[in-house]
């Protein structure tokens, strides 16, 4: 088995446990680690961490590609172990340390961290603990179902633990391309113009004097959470289908339409799911996240190609794919999530970003992050490298949240990730609103006309009309703007109290 | 004097009254006209325009690059002829119109305008309007103080007016580099890797079956209006100059810094000026508006060079460089704001990017556009362009304003342009807070210590405290968050009210 996972020659004899791996991790230490939507995490070494005796856990700074499966953030928080984390979690139990300032969380757009560490903005690894499927002969670490911000953690990291993960097929070795943009001042043009432009290499270069150890681990990553669409994301997906139709028929946008990203998560996946009925030919995909729809859509004939930074699927479809490798091989792409999220190539291939909303505001103002504008949910993710670059930005969300006591549609957001300048278009399962060359007061009158639920757009009609009254570029009434979270946290609901 | 400034045969006969072009102007069309920062606007054609009498007068879309000089929004605003504008404005009374809801503002980041034309996500103009010195015998508009997004207006638009300003002096020729992006699905990369890179061609290509006319003027460009330095914009300056020589100190910047962008306006113009006593050497800058400061710094000695899309001078400073250009023109060049603000290069060269903010608040978040939450004052301009990709995104502003009444940092600001995620560096005259790598609590912290001005440092931290205790990953009191700028409208003043 370690011949043929550890090809090259040098590192043939550096196995070492977990737990001894694990040793390696010192109080005070900032690790890199592999893992991008729990696909590809280092799992064996975190995992022998969190058994260690409490008082021998140290407390160190987390940086990963995105979110990390097997309960890998959970643990480590019920040991005490994460003392800040970057750039991206989905965990509760994490989350609530997050939210109760035990745990400081940086929360980052995915492209910039290590950008940030490579002009040493931010600091660089202590060790990188990296998944991979093979060392290849030719020294490079290969990769497993993610490429997250691994290459540049090994690149930056003083040392180097690999994790060879026997239960990933072997097949999947060439699916990644590896490239990183060279240190400024002399950096040049990143040469991709195509989405399945190969630009690097198969794997990921390093110095093998930097590698500690190596450890065996089999576990796999989890399946993926997302659930089936219902009726909203199903009406969601439709009026989106309906926009993109209506697009083609005016001859602005081809019948390929433009490279599709998606974000993770249930919404995102019923509208891409929603393309395999859609007139749509020969789309292709510029993303993140390779989700069960992006399958669906190569199986059923629409979608050409997909680059991304990780594939993270259901067990059903993670089980059609990974053990027919050979049929999608050519099909996808893997690459670094800073390339996958650039802005210089999301802005050169024109993308269509579909991300999903917690909520917005009545003028565009997106909030993907904070539950009344304070608790952190996820983290903007990838969000914001799409939409701000995008040929169209579009933002999703179902229009009532707690069986009506939400709405999705407020007066103003509690929180700003993605600001009125950056959002093109919005939908709910009510309807959509194209926002695009409108003024503010054209856009919250577009906004409450067709994604606001019924039983907020009377109020939210009130609201705008008495703050159009009292003036401005962008009227609001800011004594009661906000005044629908706090009745949320009063009452329960975001109505106005009648009592 | 047309033999000299039309040397392209086919036009030479082509020479109309402003009068005469001003009547193309049709109800209901879409107008892309040359001028950023107050610089290179086509001017007796819009001044023919606000002179028809007001039954004649059309009601238009007008596209510019950023302001105008000559109160040409002021007169356009006052004979109603403005229905939309964007991207950009500064102007009194255009801003008062805005404000009432009169003229639809679209308030867009720099960049992206013909970016959206381009796309079809923003609709073409029916006529472009560009002010030239010349048009060369090759068959190029040689653009005149700013190149704006005059190539791209040229190329999308149905028709050109072009306006010959004898009073730019010829010299200038010779100092753009027009190069505008390919049309997607095939875009290449842009092909510049240092500031001084030429990408381009001298001058603007156009189709000659498209020009309804060639204007003469001779009006000048109206001088800049940015104040000379004060205690508190010296102290900013300070600050920031202290924080560059401890990056450079820890080998974390080089002794020439970065490429420099710095937004319009006093305190940004005040921070530059500090260079010139600041021990940084070989200066360069990539910025939008070259300004008093870029000149005095290249006449230092200090700056190599300069790359900006217009240049907007004092009336002295303009004397000085625009009778002496042959000394000057090899250390500048002026670019279009496309390439200018461009993502792309922002991020590959590695901007220090210093902009001016209305407020911020606690958690990083920067106003950079509406007062009290609703009320337009200029726009986001290109700030966001570059803060988003920049190596360091600074925002800078005065701690307190009208005599402290207001406090530049607040709980929360009432507008957000520029997201948590985007800020590395705020500074006021109090002192710098560095953002880099912290978490909202933290960012807190540091801002509250560093930025406030010491009136509101109580209040502003007894805030926090409370919220802190309520929890969150970004603690707000949600009742209280906007309360100071409540305060403000109410009782003229943000600190809480006595009574």
């Amino acid at each position: 088995m370690s011949s043929n996972r550890i090809r090259f020659a040098p590192l043939q004899e550096r196995v070492i446990s977990a737990e001894a791996a694990a040793d390696f991790i010192q109080d005070g230490m900032v690790i890199g680690m592999s893992g991008f939507t729990r696909a590809g995490e280092a799992k064996a070494i975190p995992l022998a961490l969190t058994e260690k005796h409490n008082d021998k856990a140290p407390q160190i700074t987390l940086i990963t590609g995105a979110s990390l499966g097997n309960d890998l953030d959970k643990k480590l928080t019920e040991k005490g172990i994460l003392a800040r984390r970057m750039p991206f979690q989905v965990d509760t139990t994490l989350r609530k340390a997050i939210n109760q300032g035990q745990v400081m969380f940086i929360d980052q757009h995915l492209s910039e961290t290590v950008e940030q560490m490579r002009g040493f903005t931010l600091k660089r690894p202590d060790i990188a603990i990296i998944e991979a499927i093979a060392i290849s002969e030719d020294g490079l670490i290969i990769p497993t179902t993610s490429v997250g911000n691994s290459a540049s953690f090994i690149e930056f990291a003083d040392k180097i633990l690999i994790e060879i993960n026997t239960s990933v097929s072997p097949t999947l070795e060439g699916s990644h391309d590896i490239y990183t943009p060279s240190a400024r001042p002399n950096r040049t043009p990143i040469p991709l113009t195509q989405v399945d432009d190969r630009i690097g290499t198969k794997g990921i270069p390093f110095d093998p004097n930097k590698v500690l150890g190596i450890v065996f681990n089999d576990l796999p990553d989890s399946p993926s959470t997302v659930t089936d669409p219902d009726t909203e994301t199903q009406a969601i997906a439709d009026h989106l289908i309906q926009f993109f139709e209506n697009e083609v028929k005016t001859g602005y946008l081809p019948k390929h339409l433009a490279p599709l990203q998606a974000g993770i998560g249930s919404i995102a996946n019923a509208v891409l799911t929603g393309f395999k009925d859609a007139p749509f030919e020969d789309l292709v995909m510029y993303s993140e996240v390779l989700q069960d729809s992006t399958f669906e859509l190569i199986d059923a004939g629409k979608m050409k190609f997909a680059s991304g930074c990780s594939i993270t699927l259901s067990k059903k479809c993670g089980d059609r794919v990974f053990n027919n490798l050979e049929k999608y091989k050519d099909k996808f792409v893997l690459r670094p999530q800073e390339i996958s999220n650039h802005p210089e190539i999301v802005r050169r291939l024109g993308i269509i970003s579909i991300n999903t909303a917690l909520e917005f505001d009545i003028y565009g103002n997106v909030n993907s992050t904070h539950v009344g504008g304070t608790k952190m949910m996820n983290g903007i993710g990838g969000s914001g490298d799409f939409a701000r670059n995008a040929h169209l930005a579009i933002f999703v969300t179902k229009s009532i949240a707690k069986g009506g006591a939400i709405s999705s549609v407020v007066p103003m957001v509690s929180h700003v990730d993605h600001t009125e300048h950056d959002t093109d278009i919005l939908v709910t399962e009510q309807g959509l609103a194209d926002l695009r060359g409108l003024a503010p007061r054209e856009r919250a009158k577009v906004i409450i006309e067709n994604c606001v639920h019924p039983d907020y757009k009377e109020i939210l009609e009130d609201y705008f009309n008495r703050a159009c009254e009292k003036g401005g570029h962008t009227p609001h009434l800011l004594k009661e703007a906000i005044e629908w979270h706090t009745n949320f946290e009063d009452y329960g609901s975001m109505k106005p109290n009648k009592n």
